[in-house]
């Protein structure tokens, strides 16, 4: 039976709130939580969802005593009843990400083995804690980070440099608070949802070495203005007992119930999907044909979901607005050319797609039609990288307002039969 | 169990042999023709297949009177009993493409209902078939297609002034051949195998009008020498039996029935899949983490097979080698960071990526190290557009010479359990 309007944009909303929903620390975050300590309980943490999982914490364990300090972005802090919630910049980090980062060190020092430190991590905590090792500045900080970034060095080898030069990431928060238990609740936006990488790991073992940092140096040219110190803690040294109470795949999976529930065969293709919005669009638009003609990869009604941050090369000319995801979608609706039957949502989880003020938008079969009645060329309005425009003007953003969560991105694209 | 190498290999190799000749006409052609005729037989046709499409014919009735000419490309002539054959440019036309447009209309010339024409389209037919209608030159028809080209038209407002500036295109070979019965043998490089797009439909009734014709010349500015004319035919007017003998889709479901052989379980994403190669290298080694890490959208050992044509955007800088399948291959290779266990075939089932003379490449889990070890930086080499170079030198090319058939492309990416 073919679907309506109402009834595509309904389900498509529905998936969006379910994987929303699935990352926010006040319904998940509880059922995460380890057993209830004897000693004292020290709430240290980092990230854009620092201060909402604080007070998730402090609800969840009402009766427990429990003090410490978590770093969120400016505009992200919630009102919490134990826990200190400090305000810091985001993604250049400023004085009081380095004062945050003091006062959670402190928070964790003379703790006794019948402590209990929980780490609350979620993404951006790096820029968040950035505390230099000892006879660094920020500013030198930032300009190795710079350094790195110019110079062609991976990820790997960045994050090691990076590390070394920290004295609370790659492990040196959970060194400090030795012997007290470190127990870390996080929330992922990174591929992989390896621990170690979101805000650098500071509660996580880091394998690399000062050997392997000069190393990497002397390979790419940086000029360090630190190659030997304190070795970051080895897996040897510090626990790390680590839980994920969000991330992408659990989102999609959320993303996937929510979408049977609407009569829907959902597919999830991967919960870390990169490269140029338009061009997943583009992919994406080809899948979604070929369930039409063929039942390739699945017979309608079906919705192919996905996650992960997809990104957005500005060349030459003006740019315009429009995030990631609105960009994904308006190369999707270019290729599906007014397809009956297909319908999609794109959103960022955290509310915010790029640096407006929608979470994302929907594209539906009349979506390019109703642009060029505005006077709107698709194609043009997708080189002038002015989405966000297009979707605006035909009324099918979609706001959330921020949700004090993220795990990247959700992409639906809904096939029905026609 | 783990997979290696020479196993990963083999079975990719004979997902893409299996592609190719699903698409063999030698193979496949006899099992798609009509009842043997009792009255003459004409044999007409044009594209890169269009010789071994004759061959196969002659092959098949072996017993059955028949004479006709086909049109293909220089270089992809076979050796034939009955029907002529005749070499032309592709894909610029040349004088050949109108003395065979004559030679194809005359053939068809006089025939009564009892006769039985047979028209054998492949892709390139288009070029190699081009007689412009009465009072307009060669010249006159390659000046409205490259206005046509820059105009901004859409492909179907274009397809609409070519036919009807042609004299056999858009039905009207089907309308020379009246009163005999026109039976028409595909195969299919377009995405949607629509028939009418194949060679600009000789044989294939015209829904498009003169006065749309008009109105698009009105709108996108356009010059056109002729405005007004006799009409395509349409539907009821000319009979239309077509048969696709060959397409993207047959050739995916030919490669899982060799993936199935093979012990893997395939996904088919699409049978057009389009947009930037090295995009979709980068989407396809999203899903192909995803597999490994979660299961999603299926389990390995699997293969994800995708067809379709993408495209290469050459930007500033030199231009090297490689053609859209490698370009893919390399993409990928670069997302998937020398991930264990996953292996990937792209190539042209034509044989021919681009102008190189390989089909395509493979990707191994050592590519990327053994391309570093000979000194290439994978992603230099990927903006430089060399990715034909990266792959001869780690000795990794497919070639399959000239296949004298083409589906469009065909990518798997096979992913083991590691």
């Amino acid at each position: 039976m073919p679907w309506d309007d109402t009834q595509a944009r309904t389900a498509l909303r529905a998936m969006f709130d379910a994987a929303v929903a699935s990352a926010d620390p006040r319904r998940v975050l509880a059922a995460f939580l380890p057993e209830r300590p004897s000693g004292r309980v020290v709430v240290v943490g980092a990230g854009k969802s620092a201060a909402v999982m604080a007070s998730a914490l402090e609800d969840a364990w009402p009766d427990v005593p429990m003090a410490g300090i978590v770093v969120t972005r400016y505009g992200h802090a919630v009102p919490t009843r134990k826990i200190e919630v400090l305000e810091a910049s985001h993604p250049v980090p400023d004085a009081n990400s380095e004062l945050g980062a003091r006062r959670v060190l402190a928070a964790v020092e003379g703790l006794s083995a019948d402590d209990l430190v929980i780490a609350l991590m979620s993404g951006g905590a790096s820029a968040l804690l950035e505390l230099p090792a000892p006879g660094l500045t920020l500013a030198d900080a930032s300009r190795v980070n710079r350094a790195l970034l110019a110079s062609g060095a991976a990820i790997g080898e960045m994050n090691a440099v990076r590390k070394h030069l920290s004295a609370i990431k790659g492990g040196r928060l959970a060194a400090a608070a030795r012997p007290a238990r470190v127990f870390t609740l996080a929330i992922s936006d990174v591929p992989g949802d390896d621990p170690a990488v979101i805000g650098s790991g500071p509660t996580v073992p880091d394998a690399s070495t000062w050997a392997e940092v000069r190393a990497i140096a002397a390979h790419y040219g940086l000029a360090l203005p630190l190659t030997d110190g304190p070795e970051t803690p080895k897996a040897h040294e510090i626990d790390a007992d680590i839980r994920m109470i969000a991330t992408p795949a659990m989102a999609l999976d959320a993303a996937a119930a929510a979408a049977r529930a609407h009569g829907l065969t959902p597919l999830i293709l991967g919960d870390a999907l990169e490269g140029e919005s338009r061009e997943l669009g583009t992919a994406m638009a080809g899948i979604a044909h070929s369930v039409r003609s063929h039942g390739h990869p699945l017979l309608p009604p079906c919705v192919l979901l996905s996650g992960g941050e997809t990104t957005v090369t500005i060349g030459q000319g003006p740019a315009g607005r429009g995030g990631r995801n609105t960009a994904f979608l308006l190369g999707l609706a270019v290729a599906l050319r007014g397809a009956p039957g297909i319908w999609a949502l794109a959103g960022d989880t955290d509310g915010i797609d790029g640096t407006e003020d929608a979470a994302g938008a929907i594209v539906t079969p009349s979506t390019l039609t109703r642009a060029r009645e505005l006077g709107l060329d698709p194609r043009a309005v997708l080189s002038a990288h002015d989405s966000y425009g297009l979707f605006d003007a035909v009324g099918d953003l979609v706001r959330t307002g921020p949700t004090l969560t993220n795990v990247n991105d959700l992409r639906a694209v809904l096939v029905a039969p026609v």
